[in-house]
């Protein structure tokens, strides 16, 4: 079973920061601002991506959220002014999902 | 009908991030970080404080994200770090919520 999810991250540090995107890329989310990745996970993963993100984080000062969503929930999310970054957006991105 | 929301925004001016965070907490939502609340709203309310945000940031700068949860998904979001902010949120909030 497989489910929708977004993840948003308040990461102090460049090094930390670099290192959940790239486990956010690995797991095939697409970066859709700065610190915003949207994409499709196995609910496996989405357990594992968590914990991934949890052992990288400095838990005293960044904040991480991974937000999951069944089909009915996330037709109704509001993206508003530049929640979608249009140099990492285009509209076949956005047509995969919405 | 009622649906749980999770609000997050990044906002470039002082005064447009204190004017969206006041239609929040109007709307009856709770800060559990600097630009994040929570809460419940009925679903007309929902799409209401989606119009007032969007007429108060700006779209060239700033991003809003409105997010609706049924029960199901609601428990399985992940909040990691500093997601909730221990200043911001004590047991008994949260325990209205989780």
């Amino acid at each position: 079973m497989s489910v929708l999810v977004w993840i948003i991250y308040d990461i102090t540090e460049n090094k930390l920061r670099s290192k959940v995107s790239k486990e956010c890329k690995k797991a095939g989310l697409i970066r859709v601002q700065k610190s915003v990745f949207l994409g499709k996970l196995e609910w496996n993963r989405f357990d594992e991506l968590g914990e991934k993100c949890r052992d990288i984080i400095d838990k005293d000062t960044d904040s991480l959220y991974i937000f999951p969503f069944c089909q009915e929930d996330f037709r109704q999310i509001k993206v508003l002014g530049q929640g979608f970054d249009k140099k990492l957006v285009n509209d076949e991105i956005l047509a995969k999902f919405f």
